[in-house]
């Protein structure tokens, strides 16, 4: 009977989605992030969700199963998102300050760029247990982690960088990152935008390498 | 009624507490403490605090009034003890470098030392409304950014720091307190620890010095 209601919508079955179902689907995964980044997980409800969206109920049933799927589907494309960042910046060329600040601003616009998803993250990352699923955050901030270990290894293998503790370099990049991201999240106060983030990276940056470039601004 | 309750606990009426009745204040702040944190505002009721506790709900009702006294209180404490640091801190001597390492050292130890009122504090930040009582946070954050903000111009006022941005170094301290912090209150994975935390600052304060010191591990 579900399937019955959704054929409606898509005009011709068996082909690439229309823009129709593509919109019908974003606007299902749009309001789902905004509620549960503002209700939590478990206070949202499936009717809530499709009346947002200004759909019917069945539409949530075809393209997401459950409450639970569409949670999950809006986690696993928000990490396959940064997923994707990691690839690239595993492939990429130049020098490790060079990538290491790549990454980083790419990480930080992915954020930015999806901040009701960010928020929605950070709500169940550190909010009360809302019986939400269970989703696994941890191989994913331990994938970022290990790259830019791997990336500080490098640039000390090449001796771009000083031979310093690689594990205390990585959190004190990672550190960074986050703080411009979280900044976003904040109510009030400053943040540091990419410009502030490419300026407080370029400062650790300075302090990681074996030749300090003049930048004293006296 | 609900004093008549309560005086059974004070043994000496109108006298400094009893040891019992300050248990009682303690266990009450505890468990709300912890429930507050792990199911919300919203969700912890009175009984289960008081169940927790192992007290009789007048008790509840005479230190605090209502939950959302006792809510009040528990975040009210905690920024005091964060304030006492700013405090302390805006009066102590020494380089800037110093300075600002000690501040972050205080302020990070507080955070551990009274984690699950730090977990319940980023759970309120940051996550779903949960219909609690508003708080200011905002004017906390602020004091604390500005009071770093001051020991970073101070520096750069006596030559000790270079004339950089301290917008963005004031943001890079705090970034990297915050991140010491969080690691605490994550899932799995690296954390910095007071020695990990000692160092990454030390990575940035080094960059902030017009005199590069020989940390090179070479």
């Amino acid at each position: 009977m579900t399937t019955i209601h959704i054929e409606k919508h898509s005009a011709n079955p068996g082909t690439a989605p229309s823009e129709e179902t593509q919109n019908v689907r974003q606007r299902l995964l749009k309001s789902a992030i905004k509620l549960f980044g503002e209700k939590g997980y478990a206070a949202t409800s499936v009717n809530e969700i499709v009346s947002a969206a200004g759909v019917t109920k069945p539409n949530l049933y075809y393209y997401f199963t459950n409450k639970e799927g569409i949670y999950i589907t809006i986690l696993s494309e928000a990490l396959t998102g940064y997923d994707e960042i990691f690839n690239r910046a595993s492939q990429a060329q130049g020098s490790a300050r060079q990538r290491l600040m790549e990454i980083c601003i790419e990480v930080y616009q992915q954020f930015v760029r999806n901040i009701d998803t960010s928020r929605m993250i950070y709500s169940v990352y550190f909010g009360p247990h809302q019986s939400a699923p269970p989703f696994d955050f941890e191989t994913f901030r331990m994938r970022h982690i290990q790259l830019l270990h791997d990336l500080i290894l490098y640039g000390i293998s090449i001796k771009e960088f000083r031979a310093g503790d690689p594990h205390i370099m990585t959190l004190a990049v990672l550190g960074q990152c986050h703080t411009a991201m979280e900044l976003e999240l904040c109510h009030s106060g400053p943040t540091l935008g990419q410009e502030g983030l490419t300026k407080v990276l370029e400062l650790l940056f300075e302090s990681f390498a074996i030749n300090r470039t003049a930048i004293t601004e006296e």
